[in-house]
């Protein structure tokens, strides 16, 4: 399998193991609170195709709530994939068209506008933050608890939406590497067609991550690796044979995107501040 | 004045040093990422006027932009609130409207319905989240940080929309309880008009916060300043002459709202794990 050679020596997992403990995972902290059910956005992509997979085995399927989002411009192939994953897994899907509420929000005149560029990256964000209402909304009517579908990599890259795709009750996927997913899915029996497709956000068609990024994930993972796991000083990642530009524009995008996996600032004055002081064992005490 | 009497003993606060330190906050930590410019949601409220306030302090008036955001059935008073607070700071105003959004969602044959008091909620539930979404779509428009307007009375009973208005890049009044917002509001000229009137989320007409809380603010700070501030034990607390129902049903808010305050739960598998082992002094080396 293609991409599976494409996996750094460094971030091979014991497959196994990382199954075992992620569908406990979900299983504990669903229940732990109160729910039975789980529900996520399911895109055609092999992130979201993984947590799809794993709560329906830690939940029962019919515990499994998958919701397709598309926008007029979404690739009709990514909703073939996102079905293809849901039969194969015997889940229930529901489609929530978002064309409707964007479009009710962009080109009016009380809404500015902006060059082309900033344009479409307010679009994607918007999409990406409506997707997150709807997840929110079903959840309280499904009375399922709502997945993240975001991997490691994108999360310190900052390659997502804060408050959009980067919100969650609960992320099973968010301590994987891309290149570690690919190799997840495809050990746990992911539909070979999505373990194979080319990562996308699904911006416009034809739009590859890699494209947009400017690297392939297993070469952003590597540097991940040293960077983050290990606690690696960036001139000696660059000494193990990468190329500088690289290593520091990767350090870079993570340095700057910092603030999307913190929570918000909150100014201190008194004894207690929330998530500074204030915090619990486990959060379940007073 | 009416309010200041309610203001419980142990939570008098000294303004002019809590409006330094906050003002000061806003200037450094918006300058320090790049930034010159601040926006926030201008309700007609308290809380959002005191923010107002401070922003336009910290930052000048000509960089704080105020947005509006009714939806039809929102009380033209709240709305002429909010003017009257921009045009006593001499802020910029932008008004959108969130009727279209919303009533593009809503009522559907693909979107769920559920009993009209869960409908309810996920109404408001929804339009705080459409809110957020514009806020951070003009964020991106006008180049500003999104400050954020919760108090911590609110923060800490969970009374707010988790990725909707408790959702922001900094929150300048998130460690003042209510009562003390009552207290510096007024102190640093917060028109009387927005600090004398009843406090609520105006999600119907009428509606006041204290009614669908049901106990008052200057009750709730108290409870609070003793569980949180103080460390007291729920035991201790009720000893001081608490009703045991009050404190105990105060308590058991701030349990289950715990969720809304920490980020998304990630299963840890790899060495660092995102907010877990994730982290950097200030946040800004690798």
């Amino acid at each position: 399998m293609a991409r599976l050679d494409e996996i750094p020596k460094e971030l091979l997992i014991d497959s196994a193991l990382a199954h075992r403990m992620l569908v406990t995972f979900v299983r504990e902290e669903v229940t732990k609170v109160g729910f039975k059910r789980a529900l996520f956005g399911l895109s055609g992509g092999i992130d979201s195709a993984l947590t799809a997979t794993i709560a329906a085995e830690a939940l029962g399927k019919d515990n499994v709530l998958a919701v397709t989002m598309p926008y007029r411009s979404s690739s009709p192939e990514s909703l073939a994939d996102a079905k293809l994953v849901a039969d194969s897994l015997g889940i229930e899907t529901i489609e929530v068209d978002i064309t409707p509420q964007i479009d009710a929000y962009f080109g009016r005149k009380d809404v500015p506008t902006s060059e082309e560029r900033i344009e479409q990256l307010r679009r994607g964000n918007k999409m990406a933050r409506e997707r997150m209402t709807i997840l929110y909304d079903l959840s309280m009517s499904e009375n399922a608890l709502v997945l993240g579908t975001s991997n490691k990599t994108e999360l310190l890259l900052g390659y997502g939406t804060l408050f959009g795709d980067m919100a969650s009750a609960l992320n099973p996927i968010g301590d994987l590497y891309k290149s570690q997913v690919w190799q997840l899915a495809q050990d746990i029996g992911v539909p070979e067609k999505v373990v194979e497709k080319a990562p996308t956000a699904d911006l416009w068609s034809g739009q590859t991550d890699q494209e947009e990024i400017g690297y392939s994930y297993a070469e952003i993972d590597r540097i991940f690796y040293y960077l983050v796991d290990c606690r690696t000083e960036v001139e000696t990642v660059i000494s193990k044979g990468f190329d500088r530009s690289f290593v520091e524009h990767i350090a870079e995008l993570l340095r700057q995107s910092q603030y999307k996996r913190r929570l918000p600032v909150v100014a201190k004055l008194g004894k207690r501040t929330i998530d500074r002081d204030f915090r619990y064992p486990r959060d379940w005490g007073y």
